[in-house]
């Protein structure tokens, strides 16, 4: 197939057309808010450069513009960073992934949409599209990344991960169908990927057009790029990445982000056995202030992505709700998979997207479902109140 | 379908016709086949007998009648024995996994081959096949009970497991395609399995009419019966049942068993942890010997099945040899997952099918693979020196 002939049946002439800096903007802004997680940058951008040398059209439609009735799924990876690094994908794995779901579906794929923001989940849609000859819509099911598969408000809109098409570099084929059962999905696929020796390539979510019109976080390609783009330009002027990034996000999506902790790394508490035993990267992360944040501690959990902060023992951040730490100089995020003692960077954290704020978003990956004996805190109001108590002080 | 239909289809006039009678001998003589593990009968011949109070047919055929080119799988349960007493099946399970398997593979399916000789996977398969209107074909795919998917003579002689479906009562599907690689296979059902709560219903090994003449372990359901016919006779007419369990195996498999040891278990060890992580019910029993046997001390280590027997400190019996305990009374076998302290019973030792025997089939399920640093040594041999070396003594 090919993308033109997609757009054509569709009668359609707005499209965007990526490529290789596009990618390049797309993917960082995507890792900054992958908070933490997400995976290496470097696998899913090579692997969409090659795509594009090969001249092979990457193509995002915006999700208006989608026909209601086709079917569109998510190619995507599952399993553990870390282990990711040393076993890069090969090629095929995501058309096979796709050709095993549209043979149990019985329909053929017209569309792929990125699961999360992150670092290979965003332009490993964009190559799988471009691989297939379809275009990758401008939305996702997180607008951050997290570390299980039914956390997305596709879940929360009641759309199913049902039936997922799990498979290695070696051709092994898991395909899991649980129907409206999201959290065995995920344990199923975690066990696959694990069974795999890690790591597992999987295409998941299929949906209609008008599904993905009505659950997913729309637009939120558009946001990505924006963040991703104003970082680069960051650097290239030499202003500040991290105030870079929350401008744009205020242009992008209109909400305000914070800029709470400047400080470095002290102490690393890895979960090791998690790795092997959950197929999660977790553990405990201290920083000492620096500069303005002189004499104060953030204390962070993550798994595989951040999920939880405290500054001097309050917290100020809780799940959806998103974490990053980026780099002084650079913008660029310190991932769990790879930080180490001694980073600096700048604790800047954002509002959840409203449709990951919903009900039964609070219960699939609010605090409590992580393990916090927590309610729900919307960070503005967490950090609102920490602004006045300072000034009442 | 109609098993009728599929005779006529094969010109088929020589079939066995299996009645609740015939069933329950069956079941029998594989549960003392299937050395300790296999699970509890009554799930399995249960649910025969309402498939035959249903008034649908159960016909077992001779491997020698079936077409070349026709699709046969096994349909059977993976799990955890212990957890099946408490999570009765649904009748439907193996419907789904098999109509599952027929539309991945786009083939019906025609005959059905029990998996192994066992208390539930005996019966489940003649249950399937009256349910889906087809024939059951005499052999099977060990002539014992083994604890791993990939521990069969088909695998041994080149067919693998691969496509694998694997439902449960809840209608979850996953579907296993790991082509040549039996081992992975095992895993990722041992993690479905387990995902799902501890058991789980499969439709595997598909494979043609000619493998299933070629690989299986011809005749196996025959000699089941066999065992099965003499041991109830034994106790209508009070005769000794484990002498007839050793007779009807000279007669029908023309083999000698060996009955080696009367004894009382004094002393269960389980492993509890191994249920849950590893979906296997394993230990170790200690059995102290009466009457001929007085002062002698037999040690078994069990996976679901007895691995392994040492008497006084000697291996007498290694896998896939196989060793049953058999009720002084009753001749009925003593299951690893539920003894308990103060059974009374023989163990008697039987030599595995020569199709179990292969170099191969010694790496697959011979004494390493079990972590035992033994060499495979024939429990003929083992107790063929015995009694040498007692009479030198």
């Amino acid at each position: 197939m090919n993308v033109r002939e997609v757009l054509r049946e569709w009668g359609l002439n707005d499209f965007r057309v990526i490529d290789k800096r596009a990618i390049e903007e797309i993917t960082l802004g995507a890792s900054i808010l992958a908070t933490g997680g997400g995976g290496d940058p470097e696998i899913g951008l090579l692997w969409t450069y090659k795509v594009i040398e090969e001249g092979k059209e990457i193509i995002m439609v915006d999700p208006k513009d989608v026909p209601d009735d086709i079917l569109v799924a998510s190619p995507a990876c599952l399993g553990a960073a870390l282990v990711l690094t040393e076993k890069p994908p090969s090629r095929g794995v995501l058309n096979l992934a796709v050709s095993k779901l549209e043979s149990y579906i019985g329909k053929k794929l017209k569309a792929t949409v990125p699961i999360e923001c992150g670092g290979v989940n965003s332009p490993v849609a964009y190559a799988a599209a471009g691989e297939l000859g379809v275009p990758v819509i401008d939305v996702d099911g997180m607008n951050r990344a997290f570390p299980e598969l039914q956390m997305t408000s596709w879940v929360t809109h009641g759309v199913h991960s049902s039936p997922t098409v799990s498979v290695d570099n070696r051709g092994n084929v898991t395909i899991i169908d649980t129907r409206e059962d999201d959290l065995r999905a995920e344990t199923l696929c975690r066990r696959a990927a694990m069974a795999y020796g890690g790591i597992s390539w999987i295409a998941t979510y299929p949906m209609s057009g008008k599904e993905v019109k009505e659950t997913s976080i729309l637009n939120s390609q558009s946001i990505a790029w924006a963040i991703g783009r104003a970082v680069l330009r960051a650097r290239r002027s030499h202003c500040d990445p991290v105030a870079e990034v929350l401008r744009s996000l205020k242009e992008s999506r209109d909400v305000e982000g914070y800029n709470v902790f400047k400080g470095k790394i002290v102490d690393i508490k890895r979960e090791f056995g998690s790795e092997m035993t959950k197929g999660f990267t977790s553990g405990q992360v201290t920083m000492e202030g620096i500069e303005k944040d002189k004499g104060n501690t953030a204390f962070l959990d993550f798994q595989n992505e951040w999920l939880n902060l405290r500054i001097n023992g309050k917290v100020r951040c809780m799940p959806p709700d998103l974490i990053a730490i980026l780099d002084l100089e650079t913008g660029e995020p310190i991932r769990t998979d790879i930080m180490k003692y001694g980073y600096r960077g700048s604790i800047v954290l954002i509002p959840a997207h409203n449709r990951m704020r919903t009900d039964k978003g609070i219960t699939i990956f609010g605090p409590r479902h992580f393990g916090y004996n927590l309610d729900y805190i919307p960070v503005e109001e967490l950090n609102f109140k920490e602004e006045e108590d300072e000034r009442r002080e």
